[in-house]
């Protein structure tokens, strides 16, 4: 069904006879889509550009546009714009305002919750460092609920209408549901549900969002290739340090997602059979030397330190701190003997390192690099572009949560316009 | 491009936007692939039973049958068959002779060619054990030439009419070049040209085969998934077991093949990190505790015994011999080790044994099922189905090399067709 809707996206159709029931309203729904990602992808553009750009008729394209204008998708500027081929015409570019994304990462010492507009952009932002762990999971999704629902208070504020959010979970997530969150102590836990209803609680009057869930990892990588440096790069593997190991798999732009949307557990990969034992049971995975709690003890920095303890980290190893060197030196092995098995398995053009090793990864770069270049078979790597890099700032999970909603609005626009006129 | 291939393969079509170019012609071979792989699929059918399965109607139906009958891809038979749907008619099958796909597995200590007609029967089979790192890469492509050769001639005997050639190979390839093969101790060398041209002067008067390779665990993948037992899984790990430790991923009927092409090398995944050093360079491998060599080595069992040397391996753990019993407890306990990375990364449905590993797995899947089970993280390992198993016995390289070209025939019968009269 979604290879169907991708194949879909690449051009625009007229009928599209995988699917008997397509109709001309289908057909037109599709390429809203289509000149609206147009515009989107251009920044700014005319009518001329976007016809150019999409393959349609100046005609049909200016009935389109109408269409998007009247919904509050696009905005036009008075002023004319003769940078592209054609005549002059109006600029286009995507609404600042209007129909826009909410995501909320839920990790396990901190909440972060951002809203995103039509065009990428991370317009509202709030973090709150606390330990997760103390409380229980309904109290954990009350507290998102509250960041969120002040979020919407800003958003509304700058005039975005948020129309879904999604959450981001450092867990096995599926149907709604922490199957297993290890460092959070979640099993089971329904997360959807309990977070939509507290945050309808707290906006009696406005209309509840829908609420999805996701891996936190798949998450941060699907904002890495939107929002980061990748470049040509449309296969990788994403690595998140937080207090757990989160990973991604993204094979030609889309999440590997595996037979039960499990996929990309590098956290608890073995790095030493004999290592000590983890939360999920086993001993020596990977989160037991490259985790956020594991490289803190080991440098001898004490967690309680909560938000700064990274920063302190980093102070150190900037300052030349043998022990925290020594803990970095650790794990930045760790990192490589994992991810040689894995890009031995996946073969990945890059490997992006997020969360807590963005900062720490002119420590930990080195070691990891010397271990995939004795370790992948290849002989690849790095020596054809495979790259060891640190994740992009502006790309995190919560990014790419809220970002995953205003994909879905950009698919079908008219099923989130403000007025939907007749077609 | 595949995937637009793929989706068109799902249902009948009378015009595919996607492809401008698109026309009556494209349209007529593409129902005739329909046409032709519904009656394949069948096994016995009539043409109600295939305008049934396909969606198009009784008249178009004939027509297509009619064509793919005097192409040779049908056989019809006088007999009526009642036991479907619509009135009686005669029984449609797909030919026995005619077109057919030759495959050539070349591995480090043997060649084995198979011919595989379009039911995707073995119809020819030759294997011949050899040490090939005895000889330069011409001359074993020349022996694989020339085993090759008397396939063909076992075939034409048959009245079966290879069209294409795939060559599966031990090692990283692509654009028909081993770019390594550690095991062979290949780099760099050239495998379809040589091979075409060693075939070509062997059958100087008949025409010359294309002839394409792939690696070999990849093609075992395929004769898995198209052959073997795995029911509705469609996204699994496939290792193969011989002198090196080959693997494959499989994600929802489609070899992954990664940003090279080189994915699915897990033979060289870290199984301990100060473990002995192996070809590839680096240390503690797999394939230096669950290879060939590794395995004899370690169970005292001589490596000249040949092909003799993994049947005395079996015969001894049968036995009960203590030191082959400890070797494939190591062996068993290095793959689990292994595969619990791989699984928690890729999470796959199965998990497939093939190669030595297939006789050798009621010693292996003991030690290697306990590991998963400590270590794969979702808790889903076995649970749900997933599975540790031994590779099916009619499901090997060669026969997925064959089947390969095969699937080329019907995806497009009419580029293979004896006579092609006007659509």
């Amino acid at each position: 069904m979604e290879k169907t809707a991708r194949a879909r996206l690449n051009g625009a159709v007229s009928r599209d006879p995988l699917e008997p029931k397509a109709g001309r309203d289908t057909v037109r729904r599709h390429n809203l889509s289509l000149v609206l990602r147009a515009v989107k992808d251009s920044g700014e553009t005319t009518r001329a550009g976007v016809s150019a750009r999409v393959g349609l008729t100046r005609a049909a394209i200016s009935s389109l546009v109408e269409q998007l204008l009247e919904c509050g998708f696009l905005s036009e500027s008075g002023k004319t714009f003769s940078g592209q081929a054609g005549r002059p015409g109006t600029v286009l570019k995507v609404a600042r305002t209007g129909v826009a994304g909410l995501g909320v990462e839920i990790n396990v010492d901190y909440v972060c919750v951002c809203v995103v507009d039509l065009a990428g952009t991370d317009r509202v932002r709030l973090v709150e460092h606390l330990d997760n762990r103390d409380a229980t999971p309904a109290q954990v999704l009350h507290r998102a609920a509250r960041t969120a629902a002040r979020a919407l208070t800003s958003a509304g504020e700058q005039e975005l209408r948020p129309v879904g959010a999604a959450l981001a979970l450092p867990g096995l997530v599926s149907c709604g549901t922490v199957r297993q969150a290890p460092n959070l102590g979640w099993s089971g836990v329904p997360a959807e549900g309990p977070f939509a209803t507290a945050l309808a609680a707290l906006r009696p009057r406005l209309p509840a969002l829908p609420v999805r869930s996701e891996n936190e990892a798949n998450l941060a990588a699907l904002a890495e290739l939107w929002f980061g440096a990748l470049g040509p790069v449309r296969t990788f593997l994403y690595l998140s340090g937080e207090i757990g190991v989160g990973g991604a798999l993204v094979l030609e732009g889309e999440l590997l997602r595996g037979a039960h949307g499990f996929a990309g557990e590098i956290g608890h990969a073995m790095a030493s059979a004999e290592g000590p034992e983890c939360r999920c049971g086993a001993r020596g995975c990977l989160e037991q030397y490259a985790g956020q709690s594991a490289m803190l003890r080991a440098a001898g920095v004490e967690e309680t330190h909560g938000a700064s303890a990274v920063a302190e980290l980093e102070r150190r190893a900037r300052a030349g701190d043998e022990r925290t060197l020594a803990a970095l030196e650790r794990a930045g092995l760790m990192l490589g003997r994992v991810l040689s098995g894995a890009v031995n398995l996946f073969d990945p053009a890059a490997v992006v390192l997020g969360g807590i090793y963005r900062p720490l990864a002119p420590w930990l770069i080195p070691r990891a690099a010397a271990e995939l270049s004795a370790r992948v078979v290849s002989g690849l790597w790095p020596c054809q572009g495979v790259r060891l890099r640190a994740s992009s700032p502006a790309a995190d999970a919560a990014r790419g949560a809220a970002a995953l909603v205003v994909r879905d609005v950009l698919t079908d626009p008219l099923a989130y316009g403000e007025r939907v006129p007749a077609g």
